[in-house]
């Protein structure tokens, strides 16, 4: 057996681009399946929201085993199906790929593990970074959104991919100078929040992906603190009415055509929550990402700021991110 | 003014007929936006999984402001767009239904209110029941359903309306039935959880929007309980680890290709949790529904049977079902 192939930015920017090539030789891409299960699922989620408003592709996010028991009828050789397991061997995402591929589907997979049977069940892979030593433009997230900007240019002749790659890759200089900047601030709402037993996040639009993913990932499955991920645009039609002065909430404002879903939600939740923490794009130093991009832009910078909180949150209770108890630990 | 039309049956059937009318007369119609806000999103979430899994037509759910905020570029004259406000004046539903005509869609929406603003901005309307005097099959689930299969004959040249209907038909005796045979069993699980502050939720497919509607409407919304409606899919990627002998859940267990999903999580969720009330719809009496729509006739029958868990823990609570603290109460 090889040794696993090391994922360098320049190995990674090959894989990308020969999935942009697949992409641009496929030009009778009609529909799009963004699909994968729990926090890989939320990565999937802004890209619909970019597919979407900017192209006619006809985009869908399902998780894994919802794309595969519905068997969406219009699956294809006219789709593309985007995947995601870090770890490369989630079951649901790797009969997701075999069961694309079967219907004829262009497959373009996303995992840490370049050996892993999502790999080697997908017709184009790549590989990202993670850990300590990563750079942030080489994670997931970002090159998922450059492979879906490929799209768009194909989409609609125009050209997003160049601008949205130079983005992410000032990324890393965005997310640095914010986690620094946020450091005390996230470690005194940690310490507040040591002992509570549950916290909602919101977002919405391109940003709910960035919610969910802390709901489900960060603060259940990591924390042991309930959640839920509620979708802004969500907020006035039944969750509200559990808002009051000591339920804590962290609410995440974007930028673009869902601003005024977070503006609107988050000026009701101050007046009755004395718990919210608010994460605000538009108090970040944008100026390298492209104004026409910024919107989409935002939830790259989310996911890694809000992690920030759940690591000073995870000091504080004495509860490791790295701990489970059921995940790894048990069959089921 | 007019007095109000009387939503009876027959009343309901014409213009159900007349909405099936029109869906027969454009057969150009290749894409499905079904757009609502709450518990009426909620009503959504079942179609779009009847159509992805049955038609080649690309059918989404959306949150109505999600929906006008994407602005989706694949909506057009080829579009269908379903809509649902109970009272018709949803602000973001009606602008749904604006938004939709402008871009040249067939417009359908469902209101309980047919002199409402989403009655007037919508081509087709259709009334529906609602309170102690309704007839289940006149509700609003069960006419979506039926006008979603006129949608599916049309596309696939199949004949599924008239045993859908037939099938709603059987609804009323259905419900009552189970309502009659769960009432201890309702007031008993309402009398332990008379003080339970979370009480989460979980279903799939084509039952994760009675999942999703009980969490955000009954609990959180009427009760004031918090809740997160958890998708069985996504179950064991996060949200599992909140699992807890004392973590109180209602597992909602389905029929057909999304049976095993719930099965596999609730045979996990039991061996963890002392707290599970499970609602599984192999043990109910649906002779009179043909065995191949029962996997998504079944939500039909979840929620009003959920509703019964609800109005015996508003008992149990001292909380009627009817109390709001923000809703209707103020401006946001």
């Amino acid at each position: 057996m090889n040794p696993p192939e090391v994922l360098t930015p320049e190995r990674i920017d090959e894989r990308v681009s020969a999935a942009v090539d697949a992409l641009r030789s496929r030009p009778q891409i009609s529909n799009v399946f963004l699909t994968a299960c729990g926090g890989s699922f939320a990565l999937m989620m802004p890209l619909q929201h970019v597919l979407q408003s900017s192209t006619v592709l006809e985009a869908h996010a399902l998780n894994a085993r919802e794309f595969t028991t519905r068997a969406p009828k219009s699956l294809g050789p006219n789709s593309l199906v985007v995947l995601c397991s870090h770890s490369g061997d989630t079951p649901e995402t790797v009969e997701a790929a075999r069961f694309a591929r079967e219907q004829g589907a262009l497959t373009i997979a996303l995992t840490h593990e370049l050996e892993s049977p999502l790999a080697l069940a997908s017709e184009f892979v790549i590989g990202y970074q993670h850990g300590d030593a990563k750079r942030y433009a080489y994670t997931s997230a970002p090159i998922l959104y450059r492979i879906i900007h490929a799209l768009v240019d194909r989409a609609t002749s125009s050209s997003t991919l160049a601008p949205a790659t130079d983005a992410v890759a000032a990324l890393d200089g965005i997310v640095e100078g914010l986690l620094a900047a946020h450091y005390d601030r996230a470690d005194a709402w940690a310490k507040a929040h040591a002992r509570s037993g549950l916290i909602y996040t919101l977002g919405s639009g391109p940003n709910y992906g960035s919610a969910y993913s802390f709901a489900i990932c960060l603060l259940q499955e990591m924390l042991w603190v309930h959640s839920q991920g509620i979708n802004s645009a969500e907020y006035f039609h039944g969750p509200f009415e559990i808002t009051d002065f000591d339920v804590p909430f962290i609410d995440l404002l974007g930028l673009g055509v869902s601003r005024p879903i977070d503006e609107r939600t988050h000026a009701f939740l101050v007046t009755k929550s004395d718990d919210v923490l608010t994460l605000d794009a538009a108090e970040w130093d944008l100026a390298l990402v492209p104004e026409a991009l910024r919107p989409s832009f935002a939830h790259l910078v989310f996911t890694p700021l809000l992690r920030l909180y759940a690591e000073r949150l995870a000091d504080h209770r004495g509860h490791p991110l790295s701990v489970r108890r059921y995940m790894w630990r048990m069959e089921y």
